[in-house]
């Protein structure tokens, strides 16, 4: 199966919001997750499932996604929110392919963990040098049978800049 | 500073020449890396230098960055000849470097070995897991002041698909 992980676009400046799980996109933010959410559709990228962490800054991201029809399917999921461990997520991962096929998933969410998922998915361990900018994603390839840390396959890195 | 490592574009089928050195670009392969090519000026990319494995699907790729005003200095390199190792191109870059600023390096070459450099770079070993397309691009951070073999930070990995 294919996995993106998709990070938040741009938001209002940290700091600026008592509660910083409730910083939200900022206009440009928006127009440019809108801009890489069409370019993703016209290439005819689908997910079955978009997850999102629950904070304003990425569930927005995650609308914007759907609204540029990339899935019917939008979660939220709290494993997502910074900080977040890999094990949570793949362990839900895990079940649901386990149950049913899943094609295509979307995580949206947060850096440092993004790049860190990342490194640990394609070489099982953390080294912080896998870049992710805002709107930026992630495409990886799950393998079927064996262990998914370790051994997934990396095809897919690229910001707004390199991508729209 | 940058690195980028270009995969050469679509060539013919292995095994319908005698030399298969002199295996060229296909059309479909010349237009996608022409497009390739166009995105990357568009972006505002220019390469000082730009490497190239000899062999004729890969020089042909490089002179089609050249083409697209990516650089104006092309040189054909050895090392970057299918099985070449990352050692003597290194060697060379870090002499470069030691005696001219470089910020922007082109390497074009062939798979597996230029994903398997950029695993080098970033993690320090082989694992496969890096898949580089035809005309697909990787972008390396090299640290300026400490060893650059799994201590790289990777910003970019992209296919003709994702890019143009």
């Amino acid at each position: 199966m294919e996995l993106y992980l998709i990070r938040h676009g741009i938001a209002a400046v940290r700091g600026t919001y008592t509660n910083d799980d409730e910083r939200p996109l900022v206009t440009k933010g928006i127009s440019k997750t809108q801009e890489v959410a069409r370019k993703l559709r016209s290439i005819g990228l689908e997910f079955d499932l978009i997850l999102s962490s629950p904070l304003v800054r990425a569930f927005q991201t995650a609308e914007i996604l759907l609204e540029a029809d990339l899935s019917s399917n939008l979660e939220p999921f709290t494993s997502l929110k910074p900080g977040g461990k890999i094990q949570e997520w793949l362990h839900w991962l895990q079940e649901r392919r386990n149950n049913n096929s899943l094609n295509n998933l979307a995580l949206v969410g947060h850096q440092p963990d993004l790049g860190n998922w990342a490194e640990m998915l394609v070489w099982g361990s953390i080294r912080n040098q896998i870049i992710i900018k805002k709107a930026g994603i992630v495409g990886l390839r799950l393998p079927d049978s064996i262990e998914v840390l370790g051994n997934s396959d990396l095809f897919l890195l690229t910001s707004p800049k390199w991508f729209i």
